[in-house]
């Protein structure tokens, strides 16, 4: 399978990625490099699906579930900047901020799920690099901020 | 307008790049990308222009000033590597970490007046890719650390 | 004398890279760019050496310790996508993340035996860009976490 049809066999929809909060864009191409801006978990109507920190607003779980969607906003992005979904070659890189208390230290299954959801969509080219990190704050009391650098031909 | 131009226009004065914290460089380029490092608010002294958290000791309005002499270093420290300011094609990436309250989450608007500083200057080549994340603290105690990644040729 | 020689100088072993705590891989090589992930400061036996925020739990000689570890680590990773240490033909970036009290400001001091081992094992090859910022706390509850971009042939 390809990693549009594994996509949709996820169930998982693209869409226009959610415009971002200043003079900046989605996502930029640079050779066969994209780089996406930092993505917050807002749905398609620019809201945030959960909001504080993990876990005492947010649950582990609920730190996944928005880490899901930051990364469904992050592949939308990648999106703009290539002609289709199976130009992603690689994801090389996966950044993942979490807005915690200090004394979380979980970062690593927060951004778990994202690893393996980047794994099953494109399997050994999924395979990336990534730096999970607790921020004290994020923009917008997002609980997950997270970017991405994919390969593309 | 070039880049240059519209940067005299600005009235923005490029400058050697502040001395590195340690052994480091400001700056290194790889094929045609110009990685900075992350500059502080750091005047053509040496010294911070302003000091600590925000919004608790350095106002919103505050922050976004430093965040200005932080992206005019960063522009100094790409200058080191190219011929002419005009050689930048493309800022790629904006990362900008904000010292400050865990309650603060206006770090897209410390951000915001770099963003459209650099599109001022670049046009369409301005338009980037950014992070903004809250830090719990900063080398030095600065309100701002901030740097790029330009394409160049 | 060549990087790998300076290695042995310096008695400094590589190892196989720690297995990281997710679905992802400890670095990733696109075209002559190598990232590593996100470095802890894992032993051999996958062990953190130290742990806690700097400066209460983890001194500052502590911090840097780990530091380095930390970068051995990230070199190692980098040694899996080439033939041989000497194929590393420049170090690009280096981001250090300190786990730390909000009152700490020497993440620099923190980072600082890295870029200067980095300067001795690879000469002016090792002048590279750096970030260091203050994390409100860490995967693992780890002091610090390090990862590289490196240039390789």
């Amino acid at each position: 399978m390809t990693p549009l049809e594994k996509l949709e066999q996820l169930g998982i929809k693209l869409h226009q990625p959610p415009k971002p909060l200043g003079a900046y864009v989605p996502a930029v191409r640079t050779g066969n490099i994209v780089y996406t801006a930092g993505q917050l978990p807002l749905d398609s109507d620019g809201k945030l699906v959960t909001r504080g920190k993990v876990p005492s607003q947010v649950s582990l779980e609920g730190a996944k579930n928005a880490a899901r969607v930051c990364v469904i906003n992050a592949l939308s992005a990648v999106l703009t900047q290539v002609d289709s979904f199976d130009s992603i070659v690689r994801i090389v890189r996966l950044n993942v901020f979490v807005n915690c208390e200090s004394n979380f230290t979980d970062q690593a299954l927060v951004a778990n799920g994202v690893s393996e959801l980047l794994g099953e969509i494109f399997g050994s080219a999924g395979g990336h690099t990534r730096c999970a990190i607790g921020a004290s704050s994020l923009p917008l009391d997002a609980p997950v901020e997270l970017d991405i650098i994919a390969e593309v031909k």
